[in-house]
């Protein structure tokens, strides 16, 4: 059972938008069974919209399209969908009603360009939406079905789940189940030789990677007859996915790689302290960013300039002179000096050269030196990163937590 | 002059992977005065590749792809063409030779797998790829001119930079310029109807937004029969836009709002320390990661738990518990203690309630507090951000960069 994906709007043609709408209806469905082989976008242009359907209609069951469904004129999704059935349009009193209440809750007025968002072809089956002002629909288009839902991805993404997809599901020619696991720590090229072979030894069952730099994420699909089939051979495929990629593997779904350094902390009700200096606040934005942190999260000292280091963490200028702020030294003398200034039980520390000035022939670009302290003592380690300077420091921070974590679970 | 681009992979037509290719290549496209009208996305299936590049070849003049000359027996794209064309695979000895140097380079050996990227199909031009395995090439295919271009981001802009505008630039029907405005403050739908109308009052005047949360960059591209005649009516629309957003503008082309505030801290030399609370450091991680934050920043006290507030910045225990760490007064203090702690010139602190939990009556989630303080004396801006946890956080680290702009210009 095949489906194909067809985005509209002039702002995705002329590329001034990237269009995520699309990968995301394609890998939601991927993920109930269907095969995606084919998308689309068109410009907001009737012909155009009419030819993209009508050709998806011969190849494909079943249609999802997003986008045109606004106010403008520019807006014409719904008369291409009519031109293509050869049926007129016809106002929709029920829907009608619902844009002048959503408007009046605003405390606006309805205009008349609004109300086109309440007429549908003739014939269609009206899809409310519960959080914007156009409805969707759904029409037959010879053996196909085809979806028209709005391009803002939040009404968008709702109406597919609650609206889209139970009416779809029965359609799909098996049932299928997903993992998805996150990995840090090897390039996905690598992530993709350790797993070969193991499509070919599983039937029914899809590898999926997406790369969120500088994660990986391995998604396992598994299709069966049955939803129990279909989560036996998932789970099946999964076991070996993890005995192949061993610790690389830090979670799963939707963990993130500091959501699960944070759990660690938090589960072992250890206090933290963060000295960075390179990083420049990455670290404590990457935890912060996850609601809790203040479960574990005492201070993170963002020390970049020397007299900060010394001033804030006590780090002793002789030893910054003699062995510059990027140092072994120095990053244990950081860590030392934000567990001391915070009274944490643990800290981390980041000292190095992002770049792309300041690098030396001893400490070239990419340098970093990471620091941890704790009941257990302090280590540092020093490594050197590829890449430009957000790389770099997105690298360190990884690596940062990493270290942590390590030290923490110890 | 039409247009179209062509996305070739599975991994795309399944959604793992976003495609940025796609709108890049049609921004590029659109720049040099092409129209683009539609794009495709197809999985790595030769009949499928096949009937997409004919149906472009009809309609359009330009035909840009990417994706499908690896080296893997899934890497079809060659040969779609060469079916296409109705001619043979013929192998280039020269691509062939640079191939296995740069494996050489790399201390491994060629494997016959990637011999198969020195195929092209009789005829074409072959375009060199500079910084990786796979050469892209060219050709005719009926009126068109057909482009396969790697998909490795890095590898396709420069290809297609290098070698491919400068091939269908003179194909353009007109010159074109664009100016590129950076602006925060104001929605998109907001920025769109205060500039309603100035694309009919500019012939050939294109208005395109992209949004990258919070910010909205408006390109105003303008096409004409020369170069300088292009670049005229382009000031002249921009002098518009310019004099309808006023100061939501805050910079051009490549600024970010943290770039532009740096370089403000940077002209004016003067020193600057943060005291962040509910941004968790993300305002220190804007600034850093533009390069050269170092001639500014002293000190960014992520100081997340009360105690640290007190210990590193000196916050009276008295105030924070009869006020609480979110208030006015803890925001005056934050800001002063980071200076004196810093001994910096100004400082800025942020202390809020970014969610999901935490939120009274009084101070619900999205409540921040902004201090500045500095030679002029100390000021602290109440604000209620809207959204959800990340949200809050980029708007509070905006609003924050920008009550120290406005502070260090006054």
């Amino acid at each position: 059972m095949t489906a194909a994906v067809l985005s509209i709007g002039t702002e995705l043609s002329r590329g001034e938008l990237v269009n995520t709408n699309g990968p995301w209806i394609a890998a939601q469905l991927v993920t109930i069974g269907f095969e995606v082989f084919e998308h689309a976008i068109v410009d907001d242009d009737r012909p155009r919209i009419a030819a993209a359907i009508e050709r998806f209609a011969r190849n494909v069951s079943v249609i999802v399209c997003t986008g045109g469904l606004g106010p403008t004129t520019d807006d014409v999704t719904t008369e291409a969908v009519a031109s293509v059935l050869g049926v007129k349009l016809r106002r929709d009193e029920a829907s009608l009603e619902n844009i002048r209440r959503r408007f009046e809750k605003l405390g606006r007025v309805m205009s008349e360009s609004n109300a086109k968002q309440a007429d549908f072809p003739e014939g269609a089956e009206i899809l409310p939406n519960p959080i914007g002002t156009a409805p969707g629909f759904s029409v037959r288009i010879g053996r196909a079905i085809a979806f028209f839902l709005p391009g803002v991805p939040r009404e968008m993404t709702r109406m597919l789940e609650e609206q889209v997809t139970p009416r779809i599901r029965p359609l799909a020619p098996s049932d299928t189940h997903q993992i998805r696991l996150k990995t840090f720590g090897l390039p996905e090229s690598v992530v993709g030789e350790k797993l070969a072979g193991i499509e070919a030894a599983h039937e029914g069952v899809i590898i999926g990677y997406r790369a969120h730099f500088p994660e990986i994420e391995v998604k396992v699909l598994a299709k069966g007859a049955s939803q129990t089939s279909a989560r036996e051979a998932c789970e099946k495929a999964t076991a070996e996915v993890r005995a192949r990629l061993g610790a690389v593997i830090y979670g799963e779904a939707d963990d993130t790689f500091a959501s699960v350094v944070g759990r660690t902390l938090r589960n072992r009700g250890v206090t933290l302290a963060i000295a960075e200096s390179c990083t420049g606040g990455l670290v404590g934005s990457m935890l912060t960013r996850e609601p809790g942190a203040s479960d574990f999260l005492l201070l993170d000292a963002v020390t970049y300039a020397n007299s900060a280091k010394a001033r804030v963490l006590g780090v002793d200028e002789d030893v910054l002179r003699a062995h510059g702020a990027v140092s072994s030294e120095v990053a244990a003398l950081m860590a030392e000096g934000a567990r001391r200034a915070s009274g944490s039980d643990v800290a981390l520390s980041l000292t190095g050269v992002a770049g792309p000035t300041g690098g030396t022939e001893d400490k070239p670009v990419g340098t970093v030196y990471l620091g941890v302290t704790g009941a257990h003592g302090t280590e540092v380690k020093h490594r050197v990163f590829p890449g430009e300077r957000l790389q770099i420091q997105t690298f360190a921070a990884y690596a940062g937590l990493q270290l942590l974590r390590t030290y923490v679970s110890a």
